[in-house]
C-alpha cells in the first residue's frame, strides 16, 4: 500500500516549496516534482494545502493513576484524539510510586500503551532514590530505549524529587546520554502556600493559583537549570508557563548552557481569571499545575518561542471529567490536576501563532514536531519530511475553521478549555505510518496501530557538552 | 568631656559641606560653622579631611567555633581592629548548634562580647527549626533587641537550613517584623562537588573555588529571593559574590522587592588564581566561602554598588592562623573556611572605589555605614551625622597612604588578603562615642567600651509590605 | 509671621518620626517634640497628618506658545493650581526659537514668569546651536542661577536636536557643571509615520500613539544615553513613558552610569485606548508626546520608580482647550500637544502607589520632591524638612478623598486626563515659604507671591564624573 | 568530471552521519552508503574527516578604493585566498560614491570580479538618497540578483548614512523583500571625539579603539534596530564587536524581532591592547572599525554565538599593507581601516570554538555557511549538502594544524592579526563546483572560474513580516 500526496507545498522548520510525497511502507519513499503513482496508490490531493511533518506531542499522561483517581482518557483514545489533530506521535511518562521499581512501572506502562493508535514512547519519572533506580535506568537506556528521565520539584509527600535526587539523577543521566527533565515549581512553597489559603478560609479553584505564584515556578527553574549546569548536562522544562521561568531560561541560554522549554497552548492563551468563574465546576476544569497565569505572561511566552528560548509545544494531556475534579470541592488542593488538549494544540498554535505573525510557518512545525525530534534524538525519523524518514504527515488546510467544544472533540473528557474557540488552519488529513487516519473528519484510529520507538541514547548535544567537560576539566596544582 | 571637630567637610550619604562638629555624652550634640568648644572640650582639626559616619560591619564573626576550631579574632582584638580602620560598629551572628536553644546560644556570645572595644549587635542563626526555636526568635525580638535572623543554605550536615526551615522561618520573621538574611550557596551540590573533586584527586585549595561556582551561589540566591517574595518579607544577602547572585537580586529588585545585597573587598578586588598559588598557606589563606571569583564578576559587583543592586560593604571577618588552616592540608573542604578584613574595608573599597571614580563620596559613606543602618533599623542613631546621632565618626584623610600588611595590621591572624596593597585614603582619627580611639595610628581601643545595641523590630520597609500585603490580600470567590 | 505644624507625622525621602514644626521667615526654624509657639504665630494642627516637602514638578509649560496657539495656563493659574495639588515649585522651560538668542528667551520667560504664585526656575532648551548659543549657555549658568539645558529630540523642521546639536551641546553642559535633558523621541521616524500615516486615511488621534511607537522613544533614550555616556555628563529623561525608555535607562544604570528618569501620573495610569474614544474631541485630550502606551508599560513605570531607575514624578503640564484641539480636526499631527496634571500629580501618585503598596511614603516623597531637589542641585533647600530649608510644605490627610474632574479643578483648561477619577489621600494644607496657601479648599495664592529660584551649578554628581574622567583619561603610547 | 568523497563523517548545520558524497556538473548528486564511482570519477578519501558545506563570507572588501588608496587583496587573490581556508563563496560590497549612480558602480564591481576563483555575490551600499536611488535599488532587485543593502552609520562626510536616508531606504527594502544590512556606530561621536583625541595630542593608534568605544556601537545598533522594528523590515548588523551592541540585538530578538548578527573571527580573539604596540606598524597592523575590544567582549560575543544572537561569521577582509597603513601615521584617523582574515576564519573559529567546547560542529557550519544561505536567500543552494546543492564543500581534518602567519598566507597582504597561533582543525581539501580546488596545500584556485550568484528577493522571513504586518494594519476610528 502506498500514497502520494500531491501538489501540496511541504513546509518543514525550515523551508517551503511545492513538490509531491510518496509514501510506502510506513516511510517516504520520494518528494519531487510530478511523481508517479505506483501502481495501487491511493492519491491525495493536497493543493492550497501545506504538508507538514506530524505532530509530536512531548508530554501526555494516558490513563494516569494520580490524585486518587485514573485520568479518563486512555492510550488509544488519546493517541487517536492526538490523529485527528494532526498529532502522529506521543511521548508519555512512566511514573513509579516511590520505592516502586523502575522497570516495573516501565512495564506496566507498555502494556497499557499497547492500544495506542499512533506511535509513542515513554518518558521514565525519578521519583525517589537508590541504587537500584540508578541501575534500572542504565536498564532503560541501555534495553528499552528511554533517553530523558523526569523529575516532579513539585507535589510534597508524593513524588516530589528534593535537591539530593535532583543532583543524583541528573549526575546518572549524564553518564547515560540522556536528558533530565523537569517539571519546576517549589513544592516547599506550594505545599506552605496550600495550607495558608485553606487555613485563611480559600478552599475554592481561585485559590489553586494563589498557592502556585509565578515565583514558586522561576524558583524551581532556576534550581534545575543551575544543577544541570553544574553537573554538564542538558535540561528539558516541561509547561513553561511564566515570565519567571521564561526569564530564566533565557538567562542561561545566554551563555551558552542548552537548556530547552516546552510550553502549552493554554498557557499561551488564557490566564487566571478562569479560576474565578462563578461556575465551580468551570472554575475547577481549567485545575492544572503550573496554573494559567496573568495575561502579562502570555506575552512573554509568545516571545520565548520567537526568540529561540521555548522550543517545544505540549499539552500535559491529562484529562479528568467533571465527577473526578468534584472531589477537591471542598479542598481546591484535592481537585485532580490536568486538562486535555492533544486534539487541539496545532490548530490553536496555528491561529493563534501564525495568522497573527507571530510564528512563520517554520516555526511552526520546528515547535509542533521538529524540535522535539532533536532533543530527544528521534531526528530526522521523526520531525522531517526527508527520503527515509517515517511518512508521519499532516496535510494543513489553511482556510478551514473549527469550533472546538467538548461537544464535539474526540477527547474522552467532558471539558474543553478552549471552549467555544473557533480556528483557521486545521488538519485535513493526517497520515501515521504512511496510512490516512483521518480524512476532513473522519476519524480511522485503529486500536494497536501504534508502535513503541525507541530513542537512543547521546542526543547530539551531548557531543558539545563532553568536549566542554573535556576543555574544563580540573587541574591540581603541584605543590 | 566633649569634642569638637573643626574645619573638616562632613560627608554623609547624601550631601557634603563644611561645618564644625561638637560631641558630648556620645552624642552629636552640634553641627555648624565657627562652633565655639565648651570648656575643657578636646579640639581636633579636621582641615583638608572628611568627617563621615563610622563605618558598621554587618558581618563579624569574632572567636567563632567553626569547623573543629575557633576564629583567632575575639571581640576585643576584632572591634579594636575595626576602630583602627574607621569602624565604629559590628554586628556579628550568634550560631546556635542544631537542636541548641536560640536562648542558650544568644546568652552565651552575649557573653563573649562583652570585651567589645565598640558597640556591637547580633543577627541570630536559625539552624534548625521547631516550635521552640519560634518561639525564642519572638524572645529574641521582643526582648533582646535581635531584628534579624541568618540562613545558611550551605553546609550541608552542620548548619544549613533546607527550603522546610527557610520556609517556616522567613514566615516567622514576618510575623515578628524581622528581616531575614541568607548565605546563599546551595549546599547540595556543594557537598555533591567536594566529594566528587575529592575522588578525582583535587584536594589541594585550587578545589576550593570549584566546589562552589558562581551559579551555585546563584542559585541559593533566587532560592531565597523567591522563598521571600512568596511569603512577602524582605530579604538580606550576606556576602554577594558572584554576578549570578547579583543578577538575581537586579531581577527581583526590578520587580519592586525590597532586596538587598552585601558584599566584601575580597570579591571586589581578588580572583579565583589566588587558590593555584604554589604555596599551599599562601593559597589556604584566602580560603573562605564564597569564594573569590573569575576576574569578570569584580567588575559586575562594582557595578552592583554603582546601580543600587548592592547596598552594604561587610567584611565577614573570620580569622585562622596558618596552624588552623593546615587542618585541611590534605582535604581542602577541611580548610577553615574565612578571612580577615575589618580593618581594611573602608581604606580598600575608599582607594578603590572613590579614587577611581566608581564610587562618589556619598555613595562610600553610603555603602560603609548609613545603608546598614537602614536596614538593621539602626538609622539615624548610627549612619547619619546629626544633632543627636551617636558620635560614630571617622575622619579621613584622603591624601593619607597605608600598605597593608599581615605584619602591621591590628588584625589578630598572620595572613592578611589584600598583602602589600598601598591604599590611598585612610582614617586619620576614628571617634567611637565621641571619643577618640584612633589617632594617627595610636589606638586606644579599650576593652569593653563597646555597648550592646538593640535593634528595634519593623525596619521602615515593613510599612511597605504591610500595605502591599493588605492590597493583594487573596479573596474567595462565593459560589 | 510664624507658623507651627503641630503633631503631624513628618515623612521625608528616608524616615518618618513626630514632630512639630516652627517656620518663620520663609525657612523652617525648628524641629522637635512640644515646640512653643512664639508669640503671634499661627498654630496649624497636623494630628492624624503627614507633614511632607511641598512637591516639585520638574516640567511644566506654563504659556507655552506651541504648534501655533499659546497654552491656556499661565504662570499664575498654573503655579496656584499647584498649591491647591501640594506642589510649592516648578521648573519651567525656556524655549528659543532656531536663531533666537537664549538670553532674549530667558528673559521673554521671566517677565511671563513674574506673576508665579509659587516658587520657580527654568530649564533653557538648545533649539539650535552655533559659538552664541555656547557662549550664552555659559552666561546663563554662571549668572543665571541655570543648570540644566533641554533637547527635542523630536519635532522635526521645528525645534528638533539632530546629533551633532545633541554632542555639542552635551561637551558644553559637560564644561559648565550643568545637566543636559532630552525629551527621547526619534523626530526622524516620527515624521516618516506621521505622513504615512495621513497618507493611509488616519487622520484622528488614533492615529497619534501609532505615529510615535514605544521603539521610537526607545531609539532615542539609547542615543541620548550613549553621547551621555561617551562624553562623561550626567543626563535626565524627562517623561519616560514607555518599557523601551526604562528599559534603556536601567541598562544604562546597571554600568553605573548616572542617568536619571522622569515620570508622569498620565503614563503610570493611562492607556492608549484613550486615543480611540469615539468623540474626536475626548480622543484628542489625551494627545501629548509622548502618547499614552498599552497597558503593560504601566507596570513596567511603576516598577521603574520602585527599583530607582526612574527618579521623579512630573507632569509636562501644558494646557490646551478644546479649541485648541480643535486645530487638528483634520491632521492629528495639527492638534496642540499637551495636557494638564499640576494639581492632581501628588495626589494620583499617592493613591495608586502609596494606598496600594507599590511606593511606600519615602518614596512617594522622594519622587516628588526629593529627588528632584537633589539632581537639580536644590537641596537641602528644597525637597527637605529640616532647620533652614525653605518652608514648603504640604500637610497630608491620608483619609480625604477628592474625584478629580475638570469642573472642579483649578486648572486653567477644560479637560482633565483623570476625570472621574476619586483618590484618597489628598493635600489639606500647603505651606509655600512658610505661608498657607491651600487651607482645606481654600485656595490664597497670591500672583507675584513666587520667587525665581537659582540653581548652582556642579550637582554633586559631578564631584563623581570628575574622578571618574580623570582615572580614565587617555594616555599616548610613547613610540 | 565527476568526484566522489567516500567515508567522510557528514556534518551539517543540524546533523552529522556516516556516507558518501557524489558531486558532478557542480552539483552533489548522490548521498549514501557505499556509492559506486561512475566512470572516470575522481575519488576522495574522506576517512577520518568531516565534510561540511564550503564557508560562504558574507562580508569581504576585494580590491576596496578606500580613504585614498585601494584594498591589497583583489577579488582573484582572495577569493583564492578564502579556498585555501575553505570558503567557497564570498558576499562583497558594491559601495557607490555619494551622488553616484548605483548601477554604474555596481558594473564597475561586476567587472573587477570577474577574475574570482570562487562564487561570489553583492551587497550595494545605500551612501545617499534620491528617487534616483530608490529606482536603482528596484533594479538590482528585479534584474540583478542583489536582495540586500549596506548602510555605513560612521565615516561622517563621506558614505554615512544619516537618519533620514536609513528610513528611507529601509522602507525601500520593505517594498522589494530586500535584507538592509548596517555598519553600526554612531559616526557623528566618532568625529567628535577623533577630533577631540587629536586636540589632545593623542595621534597614535592607541587612540583608534578611544574614538570609537563600545557604547558608540551599541548606539547605532540600537537606532538601526528601532528604524527596522518600526518599519516592519528586517535587519541584518555586520561586525557585531561589543557587549553593547549584542545586547541590543538580543533586546529586539527577545521581542520576537528578526534581526541577524554577523562577528568576525578578530573581535572573538583579540582584544584592545594590540593598539598599544610600541611598533607603530604593528599597532596600525590591525586598525579595523569596529576596533577589537576590551577582553571582557570577547566571552559575550561567543556566548552571542552560543544563545543564537549572532548568526554568522565574517572577515570583513580588506587588506592594507604597512605602506599604505603609513598614510595615518601622523593621524591615527587616515590609518586605511582594515584587516585581513579570509583564509584563516574557519581554522581559527573551529580551533577556538569547537575544540573548547563552545561550538557544536553544527553549530560551526550554521555559523560559517548555513546561517548566511538561509539569511540571503541562498539555501539550500548554498550552505546544504544534499542532492541537488552546489558541490560546495570543505572536507575538515579536525586534526591537522596550521600556525597562521604572513609569512605563510595565501592572502595578499603583509601582515596577520593571528600572526603565530596554531590552530588544529584545518581544511584538507576544498571543493569549488565539485572540483577540489585545495589539497593538502595545494591551491588551484583558477582565475574566473568564480560564478556570480543571484540571490532572490523575499528571503522567507517576509513571509512572517507580511503576516504581522497584516495583522497590524492600523484602523481609523470612524467619528
Amino acid at each position: 500500500m502506498s500514497l502520494l500526496i500531491r501538489g501540496a507545498t511541504v513546509v518543514t522548520h525550515e523551508e517551503s516549496f511545492s513538490a509531491d510525497v510518496l509514501c510506502a511502507n510506513g516511510l517516504i519513499q520520494a518528494i519531487g516534482q510530478d511523481l508517479d503513482p505506483p501502481a495501487g496508490c491511493k492519491v491525495l490531493d493536497g493543493s492550497g494545502q501545506y504538508l507538514m511533518p506530524g505532530g509530536i506531542d512531548p508530554h501526555t499522561h494516558m490513563q494516569l493513576p494520580f490524585m486518587g483517581t485514573v485520568a479518563s482518557e486512555d492510550f488509544f483514545s488519546g493517541t487517536a484524539a492526538g490523529l485527528a489533530g494532526g498529532t502522529t506521535s506521543i511521548i508519555d511518562f512512566v511514573i513509579p510510586n516511590p520505592q516502586q521499581s523502575l522497570m516495573e512501572a516501565f512495564h506496566t506502562w507498555r502494556g497499557w500503551a499497547e492500544k495506542s493508535a499512533s506511535d509513542y514512547g515513554f518518558h521514565v519519572a525519578i521519583t525517589w532514590w537508590s541504587d537500584q533506580v540508578a541501575e534500572e535506568m542504565g536498564e532503560l537506556v541501555a534495553h528499552h530505549g528511554v533517553n530523558s528521565f523526569k523529575h516532579f520539584m513539585a507535589y510534597k509527600n508524593a513524588i516530589m524529587a528534593a535537591d539530593d535526587t535532583l543532583v543524583a539523577s541528573f549526575e546518572r543521566c549524564l553518564q547515560l546520554g540522556a536528558v533530565p527533565t523537569v517539571h519546576a515549581e517549589n513544592g516547599e512553597l506550594v505545599d506552605h502556600l496550600q495550607r495558608k489559603l485553606l487555613a485563611q478560609g480559600l478552599t475554592g479553584p481561585e485559590a489553586h493559583p494563589l498557592s502556585r505564584p509565578p515565583q514558586v515556578e522561576g524558583e524551581a527553574a532556576s534550581r534545575a537549570i543551575r544543577i544541570a549546569e553544574t553537573l554538564g548536562t542538558p535540561l528539558y522544562l516541561v509547561h513553561v508557563s511564566s515570565r519567571e521561568a521564561l526569564d530564566e531560561i533565557a538567562y542561561a541560554r545566554g551563555k551558552g548552557q542548552p537548556v530547552y522549554g516546552e510550553v502549552l497552548p493554554g498557557h499561551l492563551l488564557l490566564d487566571d481569571s478562569v479560576y474565578r468563574d462563578p461556575d465551580w465546576a468551570t472554575a475547577a476544569g481549567y485545575v492544572m499545575s503550573p496554573p494559567f497565569r496573568p495575561r502579562e505572561h502570555q506575552e512573554a511566552l509568545w516571545r520565548g518561542l520567537q526568540s529561540g528560548n521555548l522550543h517545544t509545544t505540549a499539552t500535559d494531556h491529562c484529562c479528568f471529567c467533571a465527577e473526578q475534579k468534584a472531589m477537591g470541592r471542598d479542598n481546591f488542593s484535592r481537585i485532580p490536576n490536568g486538562t486535555a488538549g492533544i486534539e487541539d494544540r496545532m490548530a490553536v498554535l496555528w491561529d493563534a501563532g501564525v495568522n497573527t505573525g507571530r510564528l512563520s510557518m517554520h516555526e511552526f512545525v520546528a515547535v509542533t514536531s521538529t524540535n522535539t525530534a532533536k532533543i530527544f534524538n528521534l531526528f530526522p525519523r521523526k520531525g522531517a519530511i526527508r527520503v527515509g524518514a517515517d511518512a508521519d504527515l499532516v496535510l494543513w488546510d489553511p482556510q478551514g475553521t473549527r469550533t472546538l467544544s467538548a461537544k464535539t472533540h474526540h477527547q474522552q473528557v467532558d471539558f474543553n478549555i478552549f471552549e467555544g474557540r473557533t480556528v483557521r488552519g486545521v488538519p485535513s488529513h493526517t497520515i501515521s505510518q504512511g496510512k490516512v487516519v483521518w480524512a476532513d473528519g473522519d476519524l480511522r484510529a485503529e486500536v494497536g496501530a501504534g508502535r513503541y520507538v525507541e530513542r537512543p541514547a547521546y542526543p547530539s548535544v551531548y557531543e558539545l557538552l563532553e568536549r566542554r567537560a573535556d576543555h574544563h576539566r580540573p587541574i591540581p596544582v603541584p605543590r
